[in-house]
């Protein structure tokens, strides 16, 4: 059910030739309320789409009555002609929803360069065809109209109680950290202001999405939007809000981590007694984003040497000769010299854990990642994004 | 001629059986002076091998008689035996040779956590062979012992009036910022001391080895170490001798570059108007270790879209709606949004010039990098290093 799980809201996705495939392309989410509140989190990359610059305008009163999102296109560096597009886009859809312009959000994914007026065309048709589509069930539809190089549509619910959670999400390549080429919308019908949503969702996405690197680049168009309608009546504990949207996002990004593109092992980095949060997390992105280290799991090589040689680049207080490395529970490497044979370990499994001890403190994070494949390769010099 | 063009020095490689190739693997290079003069330059990874925590205590007097380098194993992460095997190695050069040892640096190069009894052993007799074997002409046989998997020994000469500057270079892969898997040695007959020299090989390295970032993965090995011998007799100007060090480094990584293991294209990332030299090196590097646009160039696709999204993640002084992006010689994106069709631009050449206009300042800089191919993915995930 995605985002029409939880009651207030309803959604479309309808095709409209954005996909050369004629597969589903334009999604509308809309909140029927009784309230309009609503969250988000962009991208940080400095060169943001078109749709992000909107967004971001159009969140800062905390009111969002709908959200249109279209993939086959990203609508990124297409200048004052694709802004204006995003412009058309908000307010052709609040025209038919009886709504403020300033209230709609708008996401896009796909190549970057490309939003000309056959693009403009097809998005404001795909606008007009998926309000008019809207219905309650909607939920599925719309998650699949926001797919790019996905293999599966994302979704998730929780639900606590009287009140749901519901969210979808897209994005295989380009994940990485200050969020993935990934557009998320999650809806709930607590009773939230939007003030409470945004402190729920950075608590939620900082550890989930942030920590999701599948090959460290970041996307220009990156959305995770949260709206509340309140319809459920029920004002729940911000914590156990929090609590809830976060095992909401942390299933849907590891969702993001299986579908990556060409991965052929899901990679946890489990950093502990790290002296700080902030340093187990750039321990664990050094890691992450090692080739050298992403194409020996691949191989279903253990190379701890390789885990050694990239945290070395690190910052973070530790002493590289003291930590311990273990890959699916073999420990390899203790006070940074050999241990077990690497004959012990077994990589054939998609999951691998790799646990690294800094013996430095009381801290720690699990970073996601992905494997660097011959597959990652083709799909990224094949595909244009 | 390598090492040995300059006059003073004597060099040989010798096999033992550290490569299961049973191809040349130890290598030594000897001062015959008169002067005894050298400085080096070292990774900057925290995780440092066995062989650079050694030379960057023998290397702080400024004196170095010879360097013992070894292919076929790291000598990394190996522990207080791995140290005393660097340790005994310089010993038996010296005692051989004659001279201190601590004025013998020590190189080594290959997996890291190897490094047991029977590499120790064998250390030891390349040392002793290799000494045996030292002759004036023994420059290409150094060259072609210390690579792993180099496809070809890198050697290069400059030579200015009377003095001259030799050099030898291996490294293939982990070709990285802060030096790269690189074990270089350089020689020179020039008069200088080792204040002078450390001068101009800092100013050598920082705009040559510095600015090659094949695969954004950093070493625990590398060391650049400069030896000069003073046998021509002749002091030259300090500019004019970092000038030629830098035509002989910017040669050698060159060198390096169109060797790197897998690639099918070498790229120039050149930024220009820079508001500084360290913006200019921030915003080439973001491109070079951009998964996403690597596997584009190797797909031969002129995606400026990606460029753009890996400068974005940059803290440089520029506006991202404002610049210019060309390959080869062809303007496809201009002020941040496209230009000329990409189907003009033919990535099929080897040698990739991706030019950056930031139009920010007066600076600029280029790294060189390579794709991200399936070669890449293969060598890396087959072989372990």
């Amino acid at each position: 059910m995605s985002v029409t799980a939880a009651a207030g809201f309803e959604a479309a996705g309808v095709a409209v030739g954005l996909k050369s495939t004629g597969k589903p392309d334009v999604a509308v989410v809309v909140n029927r309320g009784p309230l309009k509140a609503g969250a988000a989190v962009f991208t940080s990359n400095r060169a943001k789409a078109n749709p992000i610059l909107w967004s971001q305008q159009a969140i800062a009163d905390g009111t969002v009555e709908a959200v249109v999102l279209n993939s086959g296109g990203a609508n990124c560096f297409t200048g004052t002609f694709g802004f204006q597009t995003t412009h058309q886009t908000a307010e052709r859809a609040a025209e038919l929803l009886a709504v403020s312009p300033g209230d709609v959000l708008v996401c896009s994914t796909g190549l970057i360069g490309s939003g000309d007026e056959t693009f403009r065309a097809k998005v404001l048709a795909g606008t007009e065809a998926a309000i008019a589509g809207l219905s309650a069930d909607g939920g599925v539809a719309a998650s699949e109209a926001i797919m790019t190089t996905d293999s599966h549509a994302k979704r998730a619910v929780v639900t606590r109680g009287e009140w749901t959670i519901g969210g979808m999400a897209k994005g295989a390549g380009m994940l990485a950290p200050g969020l993935a080429t990934m557009l998320v919308v999650i809806t709930t019908d607590a009773v939230l202001d939007a003030e409470e949503l945004d402190t729920a969702l950075r608590r939620a996405t900082v550890v989930t999405f942030d920590r999701l690197d599948s090959d460290g680049c970041m996307s220009t168009n990156d959305q995770v939007t949260l709206l509340a309608s309140g319809a459920s009546g029920v004002r729940p504990d911000l914590d156990d809000f929090a609590l809830a949207l976060t095992e909401l996002c942390g299933d849907l990004a590891e969702q993001l981590q299986s579908d990556a593109e060409g991965a052929s092992h899901d990679i946890a980095i489990q950093v502990v007694h790290a002296a700080s949060i902030a340093d187990a997390v750039e321990v664990g992105r050094s890691v992450a984003r090692n080739n050298l280290f992403k194409a020996a799991i691949f191989g279903n090589d253990p190379n701890w040497g390789r885990v050694l040689a990239a945290i070395g680049t690190t910052q973070a207080s530790f002493d590289p000769y003291a930590v311990d490395v273990s890959f699916n529970g073999v420990r390899l490497c203790s006070d940074g010299g050999p241990d077990r044979p690497r004959d012990e370990v077994d990589l054939t499994p998609r999951s691998t854990l790799v646990l690294i001890d800094l013996k430095a403190g009381d801290h720690e994070a699990t970073i996601l990642t992905n494997d660097l494949t011959h597959d990652y390769v083709h799909e990224n010099s094949a595909y244009s994004s």
